[in-house]
């Protein structure tokens, strides 16, 4: 590891220091963009240092010393983690998925704001999260000119650097060199009135820069590293997801046969996760080639099919490889590089991008009601799970959009079909197609009441099902509004019951 | 009322019939897509004469006479009205606000799907309604090569003239001739792979045609009416809706101050009903110049803007005037023909020119929680009021989005501000201001429980503000999860009390 094979700017070459000496330019209080998307290319020093110096803060007492955390989305131990564990973070944006921050954000010692991952950007462009201090960015090298080889996510790092007053680069010796060329920074956003539209047509076209521009003298400090991403280990397909590729493959054959899905799909969006990953086996083992995906998150399935050629191409934001995954990505990044973009978030997630492109939107939920309103982030409506992260986009703006999970959880004490979904995050008018392993409800042009029987019927598991036919008749027959009938003391009773005594069946 | 004055096609002229002679070419079970946007622009002959038909049907016995009535969104009771009176209405979308309907709707005799209004088109093209049999589509008048007028809306008149297997046409006399050359008609959209970005970058730009095309063999009948639009009053703006129009001009003045809203504002939309005109009459005696509209519907108090400069411009997908609106409109035609275009609905409410053009957007809502979710349509969680029509296209995709409603409603009994919404149709990551005459809460970059503080303390009524920090606190306290605390024993108490005993109040 050379200093000078990855810093190639004789300005920033200067700025070299400790983890510990750049965080030490972090204030209490400060707003700090930091680099980062599903366990991609967050910084993996600073973080860490700045953790220790708030520790030592906290045990000679006094103020507590946070700072508000905004990130691209999810990130790691090493940041999320240590930071939530020393009590550090007053506030964090707009997507967590780590165990410590979670059980910070639900025992009420840190706030979280969820917001949709493409509308990050946008919001603090308008100032709506106060001004930016600092950013810490993950890169992969720094050019003669200063600017920045982007690492294994993009996120929001166009905009913190361009938002903070100073910038602090990790510059990781770990992440691949031959990642430079995969991205494309788009510049040509703006707010409006002066917004533009964005001209991309195509998963696969290129809109923008291949590098970061960075402001040399915002740069206080430039960190090296040489530490790996975080790489989620992936659980086999059990026998749930598989069932639901299933069903989702066999839908895709019928609308294609009804002419209303092309033969070669539409942009794939794929959420992250077990099941969204069986979806893409199943996928690679199906009739399709030359697919496209327009997504967040490039997982191990996506490079299976790139591989195999079911895939032609994946346009995304970051990375969420396995360490066989990251191996297998290193070992052939020549052809990798060829196949996959990787996008700022605001792009990879955009609304107008999304909606034009018309792709199939897949993504994981906690619940579903039988009305078909979608709980993605609350667990018993109170305790919040990761976020509603890009689904939203994609569900609202796809071409379909397919919500999935196992029709049970927790041992089968939680029905994940409920009378009335304990929080919303996609309504009755955003979720098009709910799948379980059970079957797939198609709700397209329903009515509630329709809706109802087509959930409970295909979706619910067998041990739910007469329970919740009988919630929906006596709803029904309650003299109550028969548009989407409820009975307002029984509604959230199944989440009731669990938090009493364990599980959602009546006779426990 | 001369014939030829308004249908310039010899072929056509030849199609002229009665309005009961079009009915009877309509089978029972058909897809019928119906023009008419917030009770304009709706066929006002034919749909009687069809009722009149279902209804000597029905006494004669037999399987019931339905149909499904597709609209652009609500119309008036010569089209609902009639229809659902004699039951003749199976499926009804994407909109509707007529008693008659809104009774049959929950009483559970008539189907409703409510859909955000910039989605219809795409879906009746990717054929998930099914096949549409026949249009019936109110205009102006037909031109020479077959081409027509529109009328007073345009709603997705261009798509049910496209989809149908045949098209009745209703020329109405009525409506005024100079509304030529208002009408801005897309011919660019596409299905997906083949998408192109809708280069329209602000609300004033043509981007389409003056006319709508009509394939006249499929053209099966022409009736001619002389039939005023539905035309409501408006009342005179209340104490609630001028403080409510009063908190938000003052955030404006604040947001302008802070460098967070451009001094001219940015493009306007806002919802249809006296609290929105409320707004405008406020803004109309503000400092502003010059503003623009982009929004689905153009009401009286846009009318005075335009008079007055306040406004410049105004695209809608239609009217929506009082009866002295309609008369001032055509009085001074010439002058609010340079200033209005008519789109559209799936333009007029698209989400990439939303977000694009950064729309202001401002609607009513039934009720708001403490976490900022807001219910828009169901009462007392299972009643149908109008449905979600444009809110969530503009709401979602807005640079602002503002929900607004008294802090009470039926004399005091009801709060709108509820520990939780009986129904979600805009969540917690969509709701950026709430308003009620008591105050406003700015929610972004907030989390839930500071949210809370916000709403309860600026937005509630007196009245509940205590019995809503009680239900926070005591939420708070119960040992669940701290991201957004619930009793679910007691989170839709308020509604269950109301339907009870009359009154969300506890001691009653
Ligand atoms: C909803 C979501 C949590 C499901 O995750 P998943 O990994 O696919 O599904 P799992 O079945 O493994 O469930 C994850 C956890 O939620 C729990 N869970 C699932 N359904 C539940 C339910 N109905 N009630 C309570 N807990 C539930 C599981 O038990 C599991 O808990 P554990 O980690 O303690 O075992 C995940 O998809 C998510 O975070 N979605 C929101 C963000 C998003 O959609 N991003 C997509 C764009 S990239
Ligand atoms: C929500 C909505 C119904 C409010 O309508 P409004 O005319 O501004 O408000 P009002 O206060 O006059 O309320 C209308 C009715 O709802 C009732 N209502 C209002 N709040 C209520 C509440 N919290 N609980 C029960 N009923 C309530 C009122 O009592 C009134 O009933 P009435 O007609 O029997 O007197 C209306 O804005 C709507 O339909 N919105 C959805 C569509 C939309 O947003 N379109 C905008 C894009 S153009």
């Amino acid at each position: 590891m050379s200093t000078e094979s990855r810093i190639l700017c004789p300005a920033l070459q200067q700025r070299v220091t400790t983890a510990e000496a750049a965080a030490a330019m972090i204030p209490a209080g400060a707003n700090v963009g930091m680099s980062g998307f599903t366990g991609a290319g967050y910084p993996k020093a600073v973080p860490g240092a700045l953790a220790e110096r708030i520790k030592a803060h906290n045990a000679a007492g006094g103020k507590p010393f946070r700072i508000n955390v905004l990130t691209g989305a999810s990130t790691a131990p090493e940041l999320d983690g240590k930071l939530a564990e020393v009590d550090g973070i007053e506030m964090r944006l707009p997507f967590q998925s780590d165990p410590i921050c979670r059980e910070r954000i639900n025992n009420g010692t840190m706030n979280y704001a969820d917001y949709h991952l493409s509308e990050v950007a946008q919001y603090a462009w308008s100032g709506f999260f106060g001004k930016m201090d600092i950013a810490i960015i993950e890169v992969v090298g720094i050019r003669e000119d200063g600017s920045l080889i982007p690492s294994s996510s993009l996120g929001n790092n166009k905009t913190w650097i361009e938002q903070a007053d100073k910038i602090i680069l990790e510059v990781n010796h770990k992440q691949n060199a031959r990642m430079e060329g995969m991205h494309d920074v788009y510049y040509g956003a703006a707010l409006p009135p002066n917004r533009k539209p964005i001209m991309l047509t195509e998963p696969g076209q290129r809109i923008g820069e291949l590098y970061l521009r960075c402001p040399i003298e915002k740069v206080v400090a430039v960190v090296e590293t040489n530490a790996a991403d975080r790489n989620t280990p992936f659980k086999k397909p059990d026998d749930a997801s598989r069932k639901i590729a299933e069903h989702i493959l066999e839908f895709f054959d019928r609308e294609i046969k009804l002419g209303r899905l092309p033969k070669g799909l539409l942009p794939l969006q794929s959420g992250v996760g077990n099941i969204p990953n069986a979806v893409l086996e199943a996928l690679d083992s199906g009739p399709y080639k030359n697919l496209t995906a327009y997504t967040e998150v490039i997982q191990d399935g996506m490079l299976k099919m790139l591989k195999s050629g079911t895939l032609a191409m994946a346009s995304a934001t970051a990375f969420s490889l396995s360490p066989e995954g990251i191996e297998e990505f290193d070992k052939d990044i020549e052809f990798y590089r060829q196949k996959i973009l990787l996008r700022s978030q605001d792009i990879s997630n955009h609304p107008e991008v999304a909606r034009r492109l018309g792709v199939i939107a897949t993504n994981g939920m906690i619940e579903a009601d039988i009305y078909g309103n979608v709980n993605s982030t609350h667990v018993m409506g109170t305790r919040m799970m990761n976020g509603i992260g890009g689904s939203g986009d994609f569900a609202r703006n796809g071409y379909l959009s397919i919500f999935m999970s196992p029709s049970t959880a927790k041992d089968g004490k939680i029905s994940s079909i409920v009378p009335m979904v304990s929080h919303v995050d996609h309504t009755e008018h955003d979720v098009k197609i709910i799948v379980t392993e059970q079957g797939l409800a198609d709700l397209r042009g329903l009515a509630p009441r329709q809706r109802a029987l087509a959930i409970i019927n295909n979706c619910a598991h067998p041990d739910f099902k007469e329970q919740l036919l009988d919630y929906f008749e006596r709803a029904c027959a309650s003299g109550r509004g028969m548009h989407t009938p409820h009975l307002l003391n029984e509604a959230l009773s199944w989440h009731e019951r669990f938090e009493q005594i364990g599980t959602m069946k009546p006779n426990a």
